[in-house]
């Protein structure tokens, strides 16, 4: 016997890519998107109607995150706006080694507890899919121990997790020195791991000159192909100093912040399919001056996707829908672009433009229904508590 | 008989103006705060235990809003970031005389059902206390409409609502070139009118360039002085005109936005006390670069307020607890004086120190119960959802 259908009716519909202009029936079996049509065409379709009227989107997807991470900083957010230095702070043990030290004293059960309520906080945004990185752990047993909490949170709560290994995040205090020694051990030791257990979903790097330089991150990136992953890059952060044109090479799935992006490297992105992810969250909360560039990325047609960046440190913000909001107001994207961002091109991010980002017939019946009258309002207004139904995989969740 | 006692046992208790060091309890009676001492010195109460443990800080004042109004402006603010000049919005009719046009046209229950979310929004974010100005209806009757719907928020919902009459928001269309005819009307005919309906806890004016002169003001203040209504104003936001120091003068309230201030200036509202209230979410949208000065603020002890600024145009913003953030990362306030500017100095702002904003024994019995370890994190991470239990005047309402 077939599964019921089930169907939702005259809704105003921005399906990933853009605002449909007449009214519009998502008919849904199981788990799946079965039909998208307009109303008027709906008559003959026989099914449980779910709802008549309202704005939908896809279920967000925040494709940028380092949810799962242990204590937090909110007493050294304190004392550097109390005049600390960052090397009064580094001197105290503080900044990302201070997380790095957390997450590995913390057992699995105390990093799931901790990362728990940040995931539930992007769920109650309207977040179906969510990308949660490694790079706490820095051991090739926390790094496991990291990816095994991100992948039980995906088990147990309504929502898709892909898993990023992201061991190549900083240098370990037990390598100071040595960042050549700890990235052996990231390609010959961790990635093999995190491969061989299927922990991971791509692997990711920090390229930076306070993080891992582009020969350390190709090998890296040489690492994760012979293991079959995709790879991306938290890239032109601070400096042009290459990350994302290694990563384009390697045909990557996104290149990450990318303020100092240029424009031969927005070429090769575009012919390489890899997709720019902006994190207004971090640009905010770093107070940093220089926006990526958004006109090369529409010229070229590199899609853009936005994510809250959520970590301990700079952008320790689990809100997906105030990123709509600070793309456009930060950096002058249009809401439109924005919620793509969100959805179809967070999709792409994740290499899961097949499954998810769009409401498209055979993709997974997630969507979430606003109570707004148009999608723009939800880039437009920050006003937390407007989603009224989140469907993830045809699962209903009332907000 | 007596009401029966409640007691909230060993809380971690900001209490508006400091972390307390030790272990609190909170004893309650009716809808005031009967005590609150050390836990180790509560042994000898009796009443019902309500909680045991958590984090607790007065219910949040968001003391500047806007939050009455009709329509919105979603599609002027995508028009924008599509590349329309602000001309081109306002040839359309647009900005904030399109609000106008909106609020007038309005009934009264549209107007209600339409801000009603927003206020809902504030209120599942913690605030026990909110202001609600007018200033889009600039005629008499539509200004006493919002007045209306203010109060009537006020009745219908656990919130205690002020209300700020702002007749001398923007000039009226039908008042083109005669800024000094419409000041005549609001002096002589609205404020009248709000006072004999006891519709205003104060009365507000826009300081600056584009808007109204000191001058001007004066006239305001004068005629709300005559009425026995105490007065704040928007001013030195865009320019150094001498808004603050009338307001200060007139022994008023509060001086907000306040990016222009001046140091003769800041001493002159020390010795009214004036409070300063910050509104870093109208900073942040309108990408403003000069900052309020927090400094001198802080030489003179003058006391700071933080609020959303919430309204359809500069800062439609309708979440308190990003604006503890935003004022942090970019005013630089400690997170404590964050969080004392949306308690005990926001009560100030509004002229309600002496019954809420802090949690002290006669004080009404307004509280927010949170799920974190320290008051900090309110300030540090973005983090809808916090919330486990708001008490206003007593009454405890789940999250
Ligand atoms: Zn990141
Ligand atoms: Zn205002």
């Amino acid at each position: 016997m077939l599964a019921p259908r089930r169907l939702w009716h005259n809704i105003t519909l921005f399906d990933g890519r853009t605002l449909q202009p007449v009214p519009m029936t998502i008919a849904v079996i199981d788990d799946r998107i079965e039909q998208v049509c307009p109303t008027t065409d709906a008559a003959g379709l026989e099914g449980e109607v779910m709802q008549v009227g309202g704005v939908m989107t896809p279920g967000l997807i925040d494709c940028h995150t380092h949810l799962v991470f242990g204590g937090q900083r909110a007493d050294e957010f304190e004392q550097r706006l109390e005049g600390a230095s960052y090397e009064d702070i580094a001197h105290a043990g503080g900044g990302i080694l201070s997380t790095v030290r957390a997450t590995r004293a913390a057992s699995e059960d105390e990093l799931h507890a901790q990362a728990r309520p940040r995931l539930e906080a992007l769920l109650r945004d309207g977040v179906t899919t969510v990308e949660i990185k490694s790079g706490y752990g820095l051991t090739t047993e926390d790094e496991l121990k990291m990816l095994r909490v991100a992948r039980r949170l995906g088990r147990e709560l309504p929502v898709r997790v892909q898993t990023t290994f992201l061991g190549a995040h900083a240098l370990p205090p037990e390598f100071k020195g040595n960042a050549d020694g700890y990235i052996d051990l990231v390609c010959h030791e961790m990635i093999p791991a995190v491969a061989a257990a299927g922990l991971a979903d791509a692997v990711d790097v920090f390229c930076e000159g306070i993080a891992f330089s582009v020969a350390q991150s190709e090998r890296v990136f040489q690492a994760a192909q012979a293991h079959g992953l995709p790879v991306k890059a938290h890239a032109e952060q601070l400096s042009n100093l290459g990350g994302s044109a290694l990563t384009a090479r390697y045909k990557g799935l996104s290149a990450d912040h990318i303020e100092w992006l240029d424009e031969p490297t927005v070429k090769a992105m575009a012919e390489a399919g890899t997709v720019a992810t902006l994190l207004p969250g971090a640009f905010y909360t770093l107070r940093e001056t220089r926006v990526p560039p958004i006109e090369l990325l529409r010229q070229h047609g590199v899609p853009m996707a936005v994510a809250t960046d959520g970590n301990p440190g700079s952008s320790p913000i689990f809100q997906l829908t105030l990123m709509l909001h600070m793309a456009c107001t930060l950096f002058r994207l249009t809401p439109q672009e924005a919620l793509q961002g969100v959805t179809t091109n967070a999709a792409q991010a994740l290499g899961l433009q097949q499954q998810t980002g769009r409401i498209a017939p055979g993709l997974a019946a997630d969507f979430c229904l606003w109570d707004i009258d148009a999608p723009n309002e939800l880039a437009y207004a920050v006003q937390p508590g407007r989603l009224v139904e989140r469907v993830f995989n045809g699962g209903v969740h009332k907000a």
